[in-house]
């Protein structure tokens, strides 16, 4: 734009502001030329912004006009007042659309007959959606029936046109519409509403203004411009009712600042066997393949098609019936998906012959097909890597990498919980561990269903399909340790009321009994009563394609957390340059290791404990040998103890007992030391770092057993990068004292092997105090963790084990964007991740800086990691492909956001 | 300085560290002149600066020489060498010190015999002492009987030097040199040692030395020079020994690099009855009268007067004994306070008629002479009022405001807690609080003494002389009520065992039942077996007047924590000028209304909650009716409720049923209830304003109470400020959500009562990301409070119910500097307060900001308040002196430092 155009445009708004001229609020598309275009969705709505768009591409849209967004928003500004000249716009192009059309609004001669729609910037159910047929009244009608020479079909149109407007303008219930329909077809002796006479019909829309009278006092309006009028107020209405408030929140749709209005000349498909409409993709939404994919109907209108009441053909049988117009449809979609770039969903209607588009959008599609469709985009030359990349929403690749069910299958909702970790399962139910191991040995499918899960239950969670517990958030124990797995879990699922003793459990009225056949989805939180066939996850070479391309341009690592040797694996092969996190506090339940834990724990001194850890070191030593040899050639970071003592000893009366037994001491003095173990708060107790002040000899262990591990795994030939993580630092003299402990033990066990490794020393950013003083941190931490999870916890003051009581509320009030548990609070926590970032680096420049928190796995967590400079993320094993994804993602927004700001410079 | 000055000296240090050129070490003091001066604190220690600064006052001071600190640092940098050059300066000084005193080390005619003592920059018990007498062996003995004619006296220092260094440099114990002596008399059949001949201590000597070489396998030294060696490794060893470190960590003394030592000539109080020694004190230290208060012995060692084996004389008694000794003492006094401008306390010995000073330091003191001495000296123009304010220590003055014990009385410490709430008390053990009324009735003294405390618990307490509890901490129920209503308290005594079945507690062997007497002491957390006799507090016009400079200076408002009316009064009367923390939390536990909380809490719906809140609203009116008359005029900061709904419910199941009962409900139902509001962080649970979000209705009737009781009183003529706070906020949503809420209520309220009340609605800043967020909080609050307390746990993650069990330990190691429960944080907590500051006012630039954590009356945190720029602090009603005195502090010392900031500039 050159300076001196510049200079008028401030002039004109200047001007404009001052005398306070009437703003555009209505905008007029038809005859191959539309005021609109694409780009202007806030503006118009998505459907409006692509109804012009269309028209400008001169595909056949049946003409009409867009009240934009802006007239809803001043709707709302002004206590439900039109802004000032909207109804003399709406009246000027109601005469183009007449003008257009050759039809006149209200006409008795040949009327012009249009649909209202609304449309959001965004897609979003819940809003009014539409009413077809406004224009028709008694005199109208006729003046149709005459026209189309086709009575039963203008009052057909008619009595639809009542109900609909009746129900969604009126605010009347459909189904009182439906009653007095049943009635007239049970008087008549028919079934079907094919079946009505234009007689009956006719009848039907008397006793519809009747119905209309009886149940809201008003005259149902004849005067056309008055159900304009009428309609476009139930679409602005709408925008603010509950269900579409509700449908934001949910799908976290914001900064919209209303609905457009689309007003549009209908056009028919039931207007014979030359007239019909249908939907196509421009390629298979569920596998992405090339393929004009699509349904239609013959002497229909669209309702009928989504009705199900006669079964559409495939639009192949198109090409015989019509090849005409199917040539056309063929041409108009390559037309669009070539102007859009993109696979596009479209809506058409055939009326006596003639061809017009309803609309275009970007289709919805599966995991599958959106990787499918993005690879071959590139390959068609279409669209470049980068644009690729973005096609494909980051957490719909869980889909492709756990089981999913068959979109086909019916399924039973009967409750809800969190979306633990995804994928879909199916089995039967049982309530202990124990039992999901028996029954899995003899061939079951189970699924666990625990009130919640501790590392008792591992065992019997590693053979199960399925967990479901009714207690515990996105971080419990059963939604870690299930997600390290791979193993779909619904956590959390407060409705749920399980009876152990009964063996059941019941959902309201539903009780569902041991042996029972449940499924989840682990991906929507939901639970389904019964069997639901499942399909098995199989990547494909365009996966491998787009992965290798997010690859070679994101600038973040991705680690894996992982406690075994197995998960390690997996997470390698899902892409993992390394592990960020091995919790150490996990092996420590397997087997008989739990009686020397416990022995140490029981301890009265020093030496009692290291003769209890003496026996664990050997153990903990394989473990990560295990662990190093899987990842041989990465660096693994290991966390020393982390969980506070009271964790490992048994709380239970028979459990104390049977301790006690194998301790050979009395109950007594187990149960004195569960009690003197036990702590008010123990998320900020005796735990971390500070048991490691407190009994330096169990850290002493720990790193003696990674150590001599490292030294034996090299001497086997491999490469090894050990690095010692000290959990819950909040003060530097903790890390330096720590940090010496350390050395200390690292020194004599290279001297007792002979050999050396390279190892580092870092700490983990979970206190927010750590954050605040990590300039001195950094001065003796080699790398910084943010331990994201305690982060969050500590600096909103939020136990996650307890905040499910209103955390659903604060999201719901919009007091809190997102679970801040499952996507990083940004402006909160995040700000002391930047501060601690900077602050750190203050002091140590090339700081190693990565994430551990299951944020680490999240997309919009995963691009804030990329904004601060990190050097990795690390996340569950099957996250690592969102997170390389996401990761590259950010890249791309980041040029992006800098180009943007750079031409806003200019 | 000139800057032709500066210049010079820069290259002198420049040279110096280039050619490596021995520092100085030693410095001499004697005949009127020194090199060292008392400025030289850090370098010469307290003790040797003050001989340095007494000698080249004209004060008789026996000569000798200082080996500086600094040769300490390099011994402990150097793997305990002395630094090149030390000894040859020490040998050097010695020479000097014979001149001065024309004696010999070693001499076989006239022997120089010195005192070794140990001096850092702080006074500091734990290290070497004092070596007396050294330079004596077998021919100095000799030679110093021939010179006194007094062989008795000669053998007699004989053998105490060689206990004195057996003892601290050898490393014997006391003890076997005592068993010897002992052995002696009661063979000559003796009891004093005055009784004992020369020939007796000839023989004692040689009993002694062969006891050393015994003991140790070496023979005791001969030779002076190495004598002194040893006594000064043995000074220098004792820097770092294991008593000396712990009482530098107790007592907070950080940054001293070593301690001194000084080497002196020795005088003798024991030459015969025209010799003798003495302490006095310039002012009397225990009232602070003006007063030259001191004690002497003739013919007496120092040791002597301080082992009590002989009662010392009055210094009265020396005005008439010795008049000329007596005057020139007076004169001395005079000089030396008159010098140092305080009260002192000096230690002098008469040799042979001649008078020796051999210290002078600032006298220790009780808060009464404190206050007393400092306006004294300013009435008498020797310090200024700044001074004056200096000179008070604020935690002192506790000891005025509260009841202490007579400090001559015995006391028999059996076990340490916290010092929860200052004061003294002595009384009968109880157990119950219900035991307490009773007893009280009866007119008895009780000490409550219980595990912990709960708000039914609060008649008990009000009743108590004292309360005693084994678990909690600073910030405990007990503590925090005790402190409230000004009661002595030690608090979280982990060593004392409550059985309250045998109605007793235990500490080791020690057995106290119901019934016996105990004393507290709640200044210094201890606790006394029996009866110790307490002494009342009286406040003195001196402390009214030191008060009111204060008030003159400072900048901080300094308002109360209070949550009665009785509190109110009380705290008003010690000069709060408004309540900055009225918790109403505890109202709900008084008299009936708890049945009333708990109806609200098993509630169903909203109804029924607003069916019981209706009955808690008149109550709850007069509880701020109560508190609004009694500050009238101040404003009243009232929180809303803050605690978790389970701590109003019983957790046992006796009062479950009882509540049953009460309500008319199963026992099921309540149990269910309880388990439904358990928490596995209850610190970090539903509490605060997320109660606020959940069950609006709790608020909106604590918000009516609020502003019905603020019109009431306005309608009876007194002037009423509340100011609604909203406790837990973490988002700026919660807090305009909350806010709408009250405005509602408040403009009803307005309506009914047709009047209005000034009010503000403001937050507590206790959530870390509350102070990362503040900028947006700042535009809805009308005022900050920090709640330092909670910031502080979750800032550092600690849980102060819990932290118990590493916190001793980390302050202990030094990893914390102090417990951040007493004295804030301001490295870590303090970045967050100041940062929400910096927020704050960003976006609201007036912003009314006060702290109500109980830092608010702890010195070094209400420093910190000034220097950040709040404008209030707020504590319990008996420390409101202490933060007045540190405001008042904390300007003069802002003002000190920028006039050293500007000096230094230039």
């Amino acid at each position: 734009m050159s300076a001196k155009k510049k200079t008028v445009s401030k002039k004109t708004t200047k001007r404009r502001t001052r005398s306070s001229k009437v703003e555009k609020y209505v905008y007029f598309f038809g005859n191959g030329k539309a005021e609109g275009k694409a780009a202007m969705k806030t503006l118009l709505g998505g459907k409006g912004a692509n109804l012009a768009e269309m028209t400008n591409l001169g595909v056949p849209v049946p003409p009409g006009f867009t009240i934009s967004t802006r007239a809803c928003q001043l709707f709302y500004e002004n206590e439900r007042q039109y802004p000032r000249g909207m109804d003399e716009q709406v009246d000027a192009n109601l005469a183009k659309l007449e003008k257009a059309m050759g039809a006149q609004f209200g006409g008795a001669e040949n009327p012009l007959l249009v649909s209202v729609r609304s449309g959001a910037a965004v897609s979003m159910p819940g809003m009014m959606d539409t009413v077809l047929n406004l224009g028709l009244n008694d005199e109208t009608v006729e003046a149709l029936a005459k026209k189309t020479n086709n009575p039963r079909f203008a009052y057909d149109a008619y009595r639809r046109f009542l109900t609909m407007f009746g129900n969604v303008v009126m605010g009347m219930e459909h189904h009182d519409f439906e009653l007095v329909l049943d009635k007239k077809k049970s008087q008549i002796g028919k079934k079907l509403d094919t079946d009505l006479k234009t007689d009956d019909l006719k009848d039907l829309v008397k006793q519809y203004k009747k119905l209309v009278f009886d149940r809201t006092g008003e005259s149902f309006p004849t005067d056309p411009r008055e159900q304009l009028q009428k309609a476009i107020d139930a679409v602005f209405g709408s925008w603010n009712n509950p269900r579409a408030k509700r449908y934001r929140e949910l799908n976290d749709i914001r900064g919209l600042i209303g609905t457009a209005v689309n007003v549009q000349a209908m056009v028919y498909g039931n207007m014979g066997d030359t007239s019909g409409t249908g939907v196509c993709f421009s390629r298979d939404p569920s596998t992405g393949e090339n393929y004009f994919y699509g349904e239609y109907l013959m002497n229909a209108q669209g309702e009928d098609v989504v009705a199900g009441i006669r079964t559409p053909q495939p639009l192949n049988d198109l090409k015989k019936a019509n090849p005409k117009v199917y040539k056309e449809l063929v041409a108009i979609k390559n037309r669009l998906e070539k102007h859009y770039r993109d696979m596009q969903d479209m809506e058409f209607t055939i009326q006596e012959g003639k061809l017009f588009f309803l609309q275009t959008r970007t289709g919805k599609r599966t995991a599958k097909a959106a990787v499918k469709i993005a690879c071959d985009l590139v390959k068609e030359k279409q669209i470049t890597k980068d644009q690729a990349l973005l096609r494909v929403d980051p957490k719909q690749l869980d889909q492709l990498l756990h089981p999913m069910f068959d979109p086909k299958a019916k399924k039973q909702c009967i409750a809800k919980g969190l979306p633990a970790s995804p994928g879909a399962a199916t089995g039967v139910v049982v309530f202990t561990a124990d039992h999901a191991e028996e029954e899995a040995k003899n061939g079951k499918a189970v699924i666990l269903v625990r009130i919640e899960t501790s590392p008792e239950d591992i065992g019997g969670m590693h053979v199960a399909k399925g967990i479901l517990t009714s207690r515990g958030g996105m971080t419990s124990h059963a939604a870690v340790v299930a997600r390290g797995m791979g193993t779909c879990c619904v956590a959390g699922c407060g409705e749920i009321i399980i009876d152990y003793k009964a063996r059941q459990f019941s959902v309201g009225n539903t009780v569902v009994k041991e042996g029972d056949w449940i499924s989840l989805d682990g991906s929507l939180g939901e639970v389904y009563l019964g069997k639901v066939e499942t399909m098995q996850a199989q990547l494909s070479g365009e996966f491998g394609k787009l992965m290798r391309w997010a690859d070679n341009l994101r600038k973040l690592n991705v680690r894996t957390n992982a406690d075994t040797p197995h998960d390690s694996e997996v997470a390698r092969r899902f892409g993992a340059e390394g592990i960020g996190l091995t919790r150490t506090e996990h092996m420590f339940f397997e087997g008989d290791r739990i009686v020397a834990v416990r022995e140490m724990i029981l301890s009265e001194n020093k030496e009692g404990r290291e003769k209890a850890l003496a026996k664990l070191l050997p153990i903990q030593k394989n473990d990560f040998i295990g662990i190093f040899e899987a990842m041989h050639g990465l660096p693994v970071t290991i966390r020393l103890l982390d969980p506070p003592l009271h964790e490992f000893v048994p709380h239970e009366e028979a459990n104390q007992k049977e301790m006690a037994d194998a301790m050979g001491i009395s109950v007594e003095k187990v149960r004195q030391k569960v009690n003197s173990l036990h702590e008010f708060n123990p998320m900020l107790g005796h735990r971390g770092c500070r048991l490691g002040i407190t009994y330096p000899e169990i850290y002493d262990m720990q790193v003696r057993a990674i150590i001599e591990a490292a030294c034996e795994v090299k001497k086997k030939g491999l490469r090894v990068f050990p690095e010692i993580m000290i959990p819950l630092i909040g003060t530097v003299k903790e890390l330096s004292i720590l940090r010496e402990n350390a050395l200390k033990v690292i020194e004599k066990v290279f001297k007792e092997k002979r050999t050396t490794v390279n190892y580092m020393i870092g700490t983990m950013i979970e206190i927010p105090r750590a954050a605040l003083v990590a300039d001195k941190i950094a001065e003796v931490a080699e790398f910084f963790s943010f331990g994201t999870n305690d982060l969050t916890q500590m600096t909103f003051g939020y136990s996650r084990d307890d905040a499910g009581v209103f955390l659903p509320e604060y999201v719901q009030q919009g007091i809190l964007d997102k679970d801040p548990f499952q996507a990083l609070d940004q402006e909160g926590v995040g700000y002391l991740v930047d501060l601690g970032i900077t602050k750190g680096r203050s002091t140590r420049p090339k700081l190693k800086v990565g994430i551990c928190g299951e944020h680490g796995g999240e997309p919009s967590s995963v691009e804030f990691c990329h904004r601060v400079g990190m050097n990795y993320v690390s996340c569950s094993p099957f996250r690592v492909p969102i997170a390389r994804l996401a990761a590259a993602q950010a890249v791309i927004k980041e040029a992006k956001a800098k180009k943007a700001a750079r031409s806003k410079k200019k």
